[in-house]
């Protein structure tokens, strides 16, 4: 049984956050949060497929392949990438900071970062943030609340995710999270940042497998601007309190712990979509009829990719002969003779294409259903019986106001 | 030798064009043209890869194919795709138009459209249309500039360029075109539209040739928003009229041919990507030191073709981390630590980052560098001799209003 719950990264067992204002961004403005389990935790990450590599995307791989994590460390303000040699030893200097303050071995500690890239840490401030977070843990609901506002970037809302998942043997585990993320989104493995913990029993094998094939149908479908990050990263640390028989194979408890961790994923790669940078609305594809899997979600990215249909959605305007071409050159062949599309929100639904050919429908109606704050177009493919879901955001003025003056 | 001069399709001998108001668009408003060779031409055409096609795409295809044609003709506002089996039936009823009005066969009338998706034609008006047009043909540079001027949709300037070209055998021909293109330009084989004519002689085969061989660096290096279009069109015809010796082999006369489609279709190119939907600047980025050709190709068109990028040139803002990112993103290999970029434009060069470390600079200086109306961001791979170029512009509150209120 999986339940959602309330919280974040202290939803489960073991697990304390903090968020404190290390004079990175604006004085006084929250900019680092630290996630740290009592007892040391398997780990699963995913990182960036972007060969310019940030410096703590570098770093936490290795982690991540060595196996064990105790603590994540995250900044806000500046992204650690593309800072060469220097960058890498800050985020040495930053794990030696935290193994200090926390009694463990530096090898344990992940770091993350997050802001303007080509520019270096302000390490004396981050080593002294380290200090203070490592003084201010706590398991509380408002600890992880803190944690997830501090890694925000132009970012609107915090956005955290949890629930419990009961399993054979009667026990009851968390599994929740964080994420930040609104622009530079068009996650290639994963998302700008999400830190998800549980208290659950698994394998770091099998964690690793579970973010695997969570990560596809999730993040890797946000697309806020097309731009994939020199810095995503998603990472999974599990403690295992939660003293589940532990899951070792992929048996049913496996996959309740691998539906639970898909619920909260796609609950932040939803929030993320709708805090796109300068977003008004949540822009949802679900591409059915396709040929293969694959195809749908390629399909279905390519809508929620295109500045025209996301100036469309900004416009509250049915022109959906934008969302045909955006299928149309996504790299999928398909039969244009084929596809029917609707429009729709909680306002209703549209139908404006039938087989190949448009149909004539009341602006005034379209306009109302494309005015929500969550729209959705389906697109009918004719070609088989796959399905996929992605997720986008409207083009809006001040998503060129944001990134037109973003380091000012 | 080959040199520059002033007009469009009407610089080559035997051809004339004519502009007109239809009724399609406001009235009084030119949204109809044509072109006409006095004497059959051979073609070439190259066409979008979209999957969803317009229909006069599909009818120009199979044209260009039989290799004869003697007219084009063109309307704005409306674009003929998505519109099913009417639409095909419209191209033959427009061909039919000409074929009365101008005496030539219905299968050497080639047609194109350009405007909203998923509407049909208005057929009367574009059929009287084209009586008018055939009424008012002309071959003077004005009869080029209207015709130029009525295929534009959001287009703020019309687009034309020419040259003659001086043959082997003293005699001198002439390569003239006129493109639109403002939004929805990502051309994946060919521009929005773009109608190129001469009076060389050169056989049908070799002048596709030469197009195809053109069209990869010149159109295709252009992005405005990342939309590949439905109806992206470049023709090419070719009436012999100059009377150089025939061009049938890839002789010092055919690479001549070649250079000045090339150079017409470089500047029709350009013109193209500074008009740019809600523009302000043309944004050239150069890639140099690449591993190959179509490495530097691919990574030049993704910086230009990145939101992000583009945002920071409409702020003036030298943010050149997401120059990295875009380069890092656009799946070429490369070592992050070899590479150099530089921005620069008429006002000065900025050295921002040398061999995978952030240099230091004036950000006052590179505020001013980046403000003028032609930006280059150079980038210097370390990794072997290859270059390209690729031509896209800034992003602005424009693009979204234009887009947002499109077919309003």
């Amino acid at each position: 049984m999986i339940v959602k719950t309330e919280g974040g990264v202290t939803a489960a067992k073991g697990f304390s956050a903090a968020g404190c204002a290390a004079g990175i961004k604006k004085p006084g403005v929250d900019d680092m949060a630290m996630i740290v389990s009592e007892t040391p935790c398997v780990l699963a990450g995913t990182f960036t497929t972007n060969v310019v590599k940030a410096a703590p995307v570098i770093w936490d791989r290795d982690i991540v392949r060595k196996g064990r994590g105790s603590a994540v460390v995250i900044n806000a303000g500046v992204a650690n990438a593309c800072t060469g040699q220097t960058g890498m030893e800050y985020c040495a200097a930053t794990a030696e900071a935290a193994s200090e303050a926390l009694k463990v071995e530096p090898d344990t500690v992940l770091v993350a970062s997050t802001g303007v890239i080509g520019r270096q840490l302000p390490i004396d401030k981050i080593t002294e943030g380290v200090r203070v977070l490592a003084g201010s843990l706590s398991d509380t609901a408002e600890a992880a609340g803190r944690a997830a506002r501090a890694i925000m970037t132009t970012d609107t809302v915090p956005k955290q995710a949890a629930v419990s998942v009961t399993f054979s043997d009667g026990t009851t585990a968390f599994v929740g999270g964080m994420a930040k993320g609104s622009g530079m989104i068009h996650p290639n493995m994963c998302t700008m940042l999400c830190f998800i913990t549980t208290d659950a029993c698994i394998s770091g094998g099998l964690l690793q497998e579970a973010l695997s094939s969570v990560v596809p149908d999730t993040f890797n479908m946000v697309s806020v601007d097309g731009d994939t990050s020199t810095n995503d990263t998603c990472l999974v640390l599990a403690n295992g309190l939660a003293e589940n028989r532990a899951i070792t194979e992929k048996d049913s408890d496996y996959e309740l712990f691998r539906e639970a961790l898909l619920q909260v994923s796609t609950s932040l790669a939803r929030m993320m979509a709708k805090d796109g940078e300068g977003a008004t609305c949540l822009f949802e594809c679900i591409v059915k009829g396709a040929a293969s899997k694959e195809d749908a979600k390629v399909l279905a990215r390519s809508v929620v990719s295109s500045n025209l249909t996301k100036a469309m959605i900004a416009g509250h305007d049915a022109n959906f002969g934008r969302v045909l071409c955006a299928l149309g050159y996504s790299g999928v062949q398909f039969d244009p003779s084929a596809v029917s599309l609707w429009l729709e929100s909680k306002a209703g639904s549209v139908p404006v294409y039938e087989r190949g050919t448009p149909l004539s429908f009341d602006e005034d109606y379209a306009t109302a259903v494309l005015s929500e704050d969550e729209v959705r177009c389906i697109a009918d493919m004719g070609a088989g019986d796959a399905w996929a879901a992605a997720w986008g955001c409207d083009l809006t003025y001040d998503y060129v106001r944001i990134n037109a003056d973003y380091r000012s």
